[in-house]
């Protein structure tokens, strides 16, 4: 951050074998501004950069590179400097990564590395994506409670170099079930003669293997925790997740939420490396969808065939109607899915939830309801030559009704669809603004004709 | 976590005056879960348990309250108490609560407090909403550099109990300025010997003061993080932002994103907790706005008349026909929102994503307008009855093709309105489904009926 240096720079110092700068670059700098500032470069020209720091060094700067470039960057290299390099990197950056790789090269990758390193691989791929098991790191720093303060840092010392975190040391008995923590704050204000046993926390929160990635990334921000210890179904301590990666979880799940609610599949990768046809598929199939669907406002409008014949200016008013129905249904399907997003309330709300937004669509409903019964009512807006032979005043009363019934019949649908999804097993984010607009539409212009005839017929 | 107490056992505690299990209670569990098991207390209950532990204790547990509930906890106590509580508590934490407080309340409680503690709020509460200085926390640790590391970690020791954290510990000159960064991790691994200057990493990555909080949170999320150092303009350090303070306004914008996308104005608060006026308002004032908006589908369609008398079955294709816009427009909004939020593109790259959503609305257009095409071609679902005297083949082509035109300009409009947002100084989240939609909605009318005009007339 402090210098940003640029690629010609980096190029000459490669073309003129400048050791020393190259050494400086790849070690004095944040992995990630490494990373960042090197993009440009070649893979052979990042290897040969990246050589000029040790192993550890060269898999932190790598474990910063986007995903599509690591892929790359590991291709254009040999298996043993591959197999070394995951060797010294994070346990979960790893896995992260080999996930992405083609099973056979991680087959051929992993007989080249160390015994604890495959099974260490093995296990955590195993764990269902998703899961607290997919996001945790196994390289985290543990205790028996039996030693001294002394004791503790003198170990600690010892694995610092090798472990994500030794901000957070768990305590654990010999089979690894875990007692409780104890922080390096704590740790170097204690008294060194001091047992582990009592100076350590207790009462720690942690979370089970295969909880959801969203759920341990709220528990995350709701202790403010650095990290978090995960555990098996017999309490052993089997790996923690970091406030880095919890972070992750909270970016990509919003952005995969937003995706929904503006109503496509989710895409994995930033909006510019989507290739053109995922991004097509992954757009078109919601959009054909959708357009399915609202066949049958057609289906709709032909059963009130005669009732437009006869008075042409209701079609006229349809759009207008309706659409109230897709906003406030828009509106409140976003603010129930945030809400659930964010814990605020839950299904078992729903009763809750329900009472408060019938009331809100009833008070939206009648706000606009005025707004659209002034509007038929007064002539610079809806002038008598359009009108034809209705009255103006039932006109009025017809839209101004319309509108306040399909505002709330939107708010109301717009409140129940997520949490039926979310009780039917399926993401929230599904009742998305286009899918409940699409919805209200259809039932929208029922309403509309029905009352319509009510009144002028 | 391990041992959740109920609220009938904690109110048996304070009748019985069991000192001992109420210090356990207050002491032994983190903090927030203290503040959760305890809600359903009445404010002097929680008062009089919190009582059981020290003041920086107290501290702790208070910032884990809603902001609701800690108005009212500071409304029933004394003025006294509160500023020992003040004082106690982290820097960062106190302004965010004495930014609710009634400025009279606050102004009555700051002469109780120590000097450097009031001119600490002063400057803190200064920083205008939404940038880097009114999330940071001045309660950090700083060294000088020509100390050893023995020393140093003798300094951290004194210190260590009043810093929000000492994971990462800044390097300055006499003068605040900001010369590099020393992890605890690497102190501790550090000779003791060795000079501060000689271990601490001089390539920091900063902040400045005023930066937006969003590019803060997404500057701790790049590199991953426990705290970032915020300076001023001299290079002085002022502040530092910590991991759970950056997570805190990632949830926070991502909601406030979401919630502007559905349509209204971001809430403050959780969902059940808004009251009824303020929700009704925030909602009222969007849907009011899109409502009349909509009214120039009227005007748009009564243009159109005489084609809608003339055949009527044109008018029943209107809310297929523009809905596609709306949705269209809606997922190229969403997605184009999102994706400068996470800062994977940017307004100075406008020409591509054009050039991109160009190809892209034309794809999924020619997609849609075939299904549109096919679906006026087949008499099941379109019978010859509601047809009446126009040709087949003609509706057809005129659906398809306003079907494909208008999938397309919603694409364009959506992709196209959160960068003119952005660039006008707006959020981009204001380029609402709901607003592309209305938009939409209106210039898809006209466009239908030019299509249908230019082939049946």
């Amino acid at each position: 951050m402090m210098n940003p240096l640029l690629l010609p720079e980096i190029r000459m110092m490669l073309a003129e074998g400048d050791a020393e700068g190259m050494a400086a670059l790849v070690n004095d700098l944040h992995p990630a501004s490494v990373a960042e500032f090197t993009e440009g470069l070649s893979d052979e020209e990042i290897w040969a950069l990246l050589g000029h720091g040790d192993v550890e060094r060269q898999a932190d700067i790598f474990s910063f590179f986007p995903e599509e470039r690591q892929l790359e960057l590991a291709e254009g290299v040999g298996r043993e400097r591959m197999s070394q390099l995951l060797g010294a990197m994070s346990h979960d950056d790893r896995v992260d990564f080999l996930k992405r790789v083609d099973p056979q090269a991680v087959e051929s990758l992993l007989p080249l590395m160390a015994k604890a390193d495959r099974e260490d691989i093995r296990k955590l791929l195993s764990y269902p994506e998703g899961s607290a098991g997919s996001m945790m790191t196994t390289d985290y720093a543990t205790l028996l409670p039996d030693i001294t303060v002394e004791e503790a840092i003198n170990r600690l010392r010892q694995q610092a170099t090798q472990k994500e975190t030794i901000y957070y040391i768990y305590v654990t008995n010999e089979d690894r079930k875990l007692l409780g923590f104890v922080s390096l704050r704590h740790l170097i204000l204690a008294k060194l003669n001091a047992l582990v046993r009592d100076i350590m926390q207790s009462d720690v929160v942690y979370v089970r293997v295969d909880l959801d990635q969203e759920e341990v990334a709220r528990i995350v921000g709701k202790y403010d925790f650095i990290a978090i210890p995960v555990v098996d179904n017999d309490h052993r301590i089997v790996g923690i997740i970091t406030h880095d990666d919890a972070l992750d979880v909270v970016v990509e799940e919003a952005t995969e939420d937003a995706q929904r609610m503006g109503g496509m599949a989710p895409l994995e990768e930033p909006y510019l490396d989507v290739p053109f046809t995922t991004m097509w598929r992954k757009r078109a199939v919601w959009l054909s969808c959708l357009f399915v669907a609202e066949f049958f406002t057609f289906s709709a409008m032909s059963r009130y065939e005669k009732v437009m014949e006869e008075h042409v200016v209701l079609a006229m008013f349809t759009v207008l109607c309706i659409s109230t129905g897709g906003n406030s249904g828009s509106q409140a399907a976003t603010l129930i899915t945030r809400a659930m997003a964010l814990g605020h309330i839950g299904v078992r709300q729903w009763w809750t939830v329900i009472r408060h937004e019938l009331l809100m669509g009833l008070a939206l409903g009648v706000s606009l309801g005025i707004i659209g019964f002034l509007r038929v009512m007064i002539p610079v807006l809806t002038p008598t030559s359009v009108i034809g032979a209705v009255d103006r005043l039932t006109l009025s009363f017809v839209i101004g009704q319309t509108v306040a019934a399909i505002c709330l019949w939107g708010t109301l649908v717009g409140s129940i669809l997520p949490m039926i999804f979310t009780k039917l097993g399926f993401d929230p984010g599904y009742a998305s603004s286009p899918f409940v607009a699409t919805f209200v539409d259809v039932t929208g212009i029922v309403i509309y004709f029905s009352i319509a005839k009510m009144y002028l017929f």
